[in-house]
């Protein structure tokens, strides 16, 4: 097709898809292609902006690394990542609720036997995590997989810190045959996402703060169970209604208990939806 | 905002920008958002989906560097360049049309005297162009810049080609005080748009071809008119009806004509569009 117009060119190029023997990624395909040129159309996008949009892109792919996923903080911070979990999880009620994935998660965490320390030398106040899985009857989940990971008190996960050498503040454990858990950590604070990209500009140009409210990652996964990919919020944060990346659940958030012997404890039981297959 | 869904983010996102001075900023962020949700929504976007789409976009980026542009090549087979030059080039009858920009162009090409030689050794037929640049009253625009570049008969530009420490097929000219350009090059050929990145992936995947209709790139600039960023495509091209980037106008359409010596010649006049400043 010669001579498309600003119009007809949506049209044409979605004519130009050929034999596609994945159906989803016709439909996926056909609907971004719509999005795509009405915004521009919408909008009235300059030669100048594409070229601005162009560059901005092209740092945000190259601003990640192995450690570091400035795709992922994007789409959180636009609010697109916690679309797409909310679409996916929806469990029945009683279940704990799912939240954001971040950019954080590194495969191959320590393994970490129950009581072990997490923190690994990463500052910090200490504190002592403790909890139980259990399905939605209440059944306890044994041997479930337990992935956790977190900022230290100056904000930063390991993967931050060129200097270090081993993973801090990640682990994996498995809880005993009961579906229980526990571990040494250090408390969670809250922190600023990465603002030396593109991300950090763009939120800047937004007038938007790049803080999250202290949290907690887990993963948790068992053979019969729906993964569950979610925080423990920190009571009492002053971001917990602002979360730069709109992760917070009301459900998610439970108090640290600062002791006496100047430990903190938090206990929280997760509850995960049985899976179809 | 704590327990936003699937349809509360949207607003819960245009309501964290703050204080914008950029009120065309808060246009597009706007306008964006509500594509990028509607989109997830349309397709119910899945995690894994996400993922992939993470992991296309930061390839996409890596796969950029200073002599490859694989986040415009993307646009260009999305439609969306041709979208926005069509759109930002609305000029009166008789003005020649521009086309899409390309990811080849390459700032400070040599520059070359009218009558020299712009092919530099890249392989191809041998070839000579000429023209004229006026603007819409017909009269001549004396000593415009002329940027023009091409691929050679292999397929390929020369900042395609690791080995080449030197410009080929790529040069800067100036017009005459009639405005009146000539120079040497080679015959351009249809080629494919290269296919070993994420964006041959997505025209695999989409069942597309990767070509091209044979072109020689121009980009005009004189004071007091539009710059022109344009094409002139080659007659009787295979690929004038399905060019995998949408770029071409009819009126772009030439003929290149073979001579009895051997020498093939072009000839195309441009007509510039006068500047409103």
């Amino acid at each position: 097709m010669k001579n498309v117009d600003q119009n007809t060119i949506t049209q044409a190029v979605l004519e130009r898809m050929g034999e596609m023997p994945d159906a989803r990624l016709k439909t996926i395909m056909t609907s971004l292609v719509h999005h795509l040129h009405d915004f521009a159309r919408d909008v009235a996008l300059s030669e100048e902006e594409w070229m601005q949009a162009i560059q901005f892109l092209t740092r945000t792919g190259q601003t990640c690394d192995d450690k570091r996923q400035e795709f992922i903080l994007l789409s959180d911070v636009l609010g697109l990542s916690m679309l797409t979990v909310a679409m996916n999880n929806q469990k029945p009620a009683g279940c704990t609720e799912a939240t954001v994935f971040g950019p954080f998660f590194v495969e191959d965490a320590p393994k970490v036997a129950l009581g072990g320390d997490v923190a690994q030398g990463a500052p910090g106040k200490p504190c002592t995590v403790s909890g139980r899985i259990v399905g939605t009857q209440g059944q306890p989940v044994a041997h479930a997989q337990i992935e956790v990971w977190q900022a230290d008190e100056e904000g930063f996960y390991d993967v931050q810190r060129p200097d270090l050498s081993a993973s801090q503040a990640r682990g994996s454990l498995q809880a005993d045959g009961d579906g229980r858990f526990h571990f040494k950590t250090i408390v969670a604070e809250a922190y600023p996402i990465p603002t030396d990209g593109p991300v950090g500009d763009l939120l800047r140009a937004t007038g938007r703060h790049p803080w999250r409210p202290a949290h907690l990652h887990f993963m948790i996964k068992a053979p019969g169970f729906e993964t569950l990919t979610t925080h423990v919020f920190r009571n009492g944060d002053q971001y917990l209604e602002s979360d730069a990346v709109f992760g917070v659940r009301e459900s998610l958030i439970a108090d640290w208990v600062e002791q006496p012997d100047g430990d903190t404890l938090l206990n929280f039981d997760f509850v995960l939806n049985e899976s179809n297959a």
